[in-house]
């Protein structure tokens, strides 16, 4: 089912006249249009059986015609009366509308209050749960997607090995990579890199800087690639010289962990099941108060969405769901080593979208 | 006057309770503490007689400590009631709150709904005006932030240049010059970094690709660094080997508006008079179809922020308030220059914060 009939079929479950999506994000995911409006007025407009709406900057319009959306586009100048023009094509297609289904984590109260305004105090209904539901279930063509952006994530972790010297500082290799990256025309990082070495590694909060890296040190890389508005996450801990046998024990103690959750993952699971079966090993190992956070996250147009992957998660696991699996454990100055893939559940499993080698490898 | 007075004296003026301030930005510019709190609630809460508070995730609450606030840090965890402690915090300090000030172009409809709930719904304010107005005019600390942030601009501009050379892509002499950036540990720009050359550059909203520079273009660079949380903006646009008569026309012509804006640039004058010193000259010399958008902008915590710089702006100057002049003609197909500087109105006139070179330079 279409993404937009999946929201007219939820509206008139929910007897409500009208979705009014504002975050860029769900109107991506919705009409296929990726627009940075900033504090201009962008929606989605969705109804339970007339055509939908996409309301954008002006100047964003013609990039809207572009981006293949099928339907009307509304564009909004600086000057317009935004409110007065959203009653005015909202109202051609719903004559008397009185409830209003929106994004309650994302609608600000100058907006609410608009709302509230044109049309006359209607009922507000939170729509966030139905998007969710669907963006949690990746079509084909979002998969393909994550599955190029996975690959590039695979690629800048070679890179970044390659970049790996002793002397060289943190911030030296990321900033080394990163231009390893753009030059072959990756520029677009799903979130900020991280690097971390030695004593900051064994952080969960470590921030990158200008430690040196040095012989017996871990050296751990978690980054992302966005392709076309989609985001890969990967997090890779590799060895520069020798390690210590605690080290060692340490890598190969959430190596299993996180080949035993990917390999438990499967329809019909909970979130809480895969969560587990990964903490269940750090603790029977005696690392439990080393692993402070949650096994994964979903991930998709945002790096963090649904489904949670947590210990008390009851998540139901279906096909096309995409999230991370990344233990970690972090002893104070001794090591710190996390091993994340992205994983998408299968109609009979499940299927790696990153692909790096996990076992320990030695620069 | 101190910053959060300021806003319980306006609270007093407007016989508000209570401000209740969400976004990251006003609350580092009212606390000093940047805290980066995702989905979680973060408040600066400033009453009008009452001690002020903050509140924050508890997972940031040491580093709130650490951030030299005098005042309460009260920390939420995920598993709290927020909301009733939000509550309780605020009626330990004002019995029966009434009205309560807000960003209304911030706070989300979960947030106001909460506070409604909670206070029994009280009277909502916009307290966007009254911080905007502080925000405005920075203090000699702020200044001398400004000016270290400045002076990387002016680097990082010097160092772009000599990443020039022939063949090279935008994206190419982008990396090398945020590598080169990195390197020298400045690794915080303030917005995207854009590079643009050619036909690129004489787009307005040409976006930095895999175009190669070559001889007789113009090579325009758009950045900004980021020091303690406060931004600077800078554009130049040099030349790559000879470029022809009518390029040279354009440039001289953004130089000489851009230089006559500086200049205009006075205590009690309006942003719009700053403006149109600039937008004359280059409708004079021909141009004025082809400088389609603002002189300026703000700048400070947000690399756009109050005042606005444009044509039909009444906000009169005063010391303190910093903005950028940056004058463009975009001549598609010709060439594209803009020359953009970081202002702060003082006393008897203005200071320019960046200092890099403005005569027309050749790679």
């Amino acid at each position: 089912m279409k993404k937009i009939e999946v929201i007219s079929k939820w509206l008139k479950e929910k007897n409500t006249d009208v979705a009014f999506i504002t975050s860029k994000e769900n109107v991506l995911y919705l009409t296929g249009f990726d627009c940075h409006p900033h504090e201009r007025l962008l929606a989605a407009v969705v109804f339970q059986n007339a055509d939908p709406l996409l309301i954008v900057p002006k100047l964003d319009q013609e990039d809207a015609k572009r981006s293949g959306w099928a339907y009307n586009i509304v564009g909004i100048t600086d000057t317009d009366d935004a409110w007065q023009m959203v009653q005015q094509v909202l109202e051609q297609r719903v004559a008397n509308i009185q409830s209003i289904a929106i994004e309650k984590e994302h609608l600000i109260y100058e907006r609410f209050t608009a709302l509230n305004r044109v049309f006359k105090n209607p009922t507000f209904v939170p729509v966030e749960e139905a998007i969710q539901a669907s963006r949690m279930q990746k079509s084909e063509s979002e998969l393909a997607t994550m599955r190029e952006a996975a690959r590039l994530a695979d690629y800048a972790i070679e890179i970044g090995m390659r970049e790996i010297a002793e002397g060289r500082s943190e911030l030296e290799v990321l900033a080394a990579l990163e231009f390893e990256l753009k030059k072959q025309g990756v520029s677009k990082m799903a979130f900020d890199t991280i690097l971390l070495t030695g004593a900051n590694a064994a952080s969960p909060h470590g921030v990158s800087g200008n430690t040196k890296i040095k012989k017996g040190d871990f050296v751990l890389f978690d980054l992302g690639i966005l392709v076309d508005g989609y985001c890969s996450d990967i997090t890779r801990t590799v060895a520069f010289g020798e390690v210590s046998a605690k080290q060692q024990e340490i890598y190969q103690t959430v190596l299993k962990a996180q080949l035993a959750a990917v390999a438990a993952v499967a329809p019909g699971k909970t979130c809480s099941e895969i969560d587990l079966t990964a903490r269940n090993i750090i603790a029977e190992a005696g690392y439990g108060d080393y692993f402070p956070h949650r096994l994964g996250h979903g991930l998709g147009i945002s790096v963090h969405e649904a489904p949670n992957v947590t210990s008390v998660s009851q998540t139901v696991l279906k096909p096309g769901m995409v999230f991370t699996i990344e233990p970690g454990i972090y002893v104070p100055n001794v090591a710190g080593v996390r091993i994340e893939d992205d994983v998408v559940v299968t109609e009979n499993g499940v299927e790696t979208l990153t692909k790096f080698p996990k076992e320990l490898l030695y620069v």
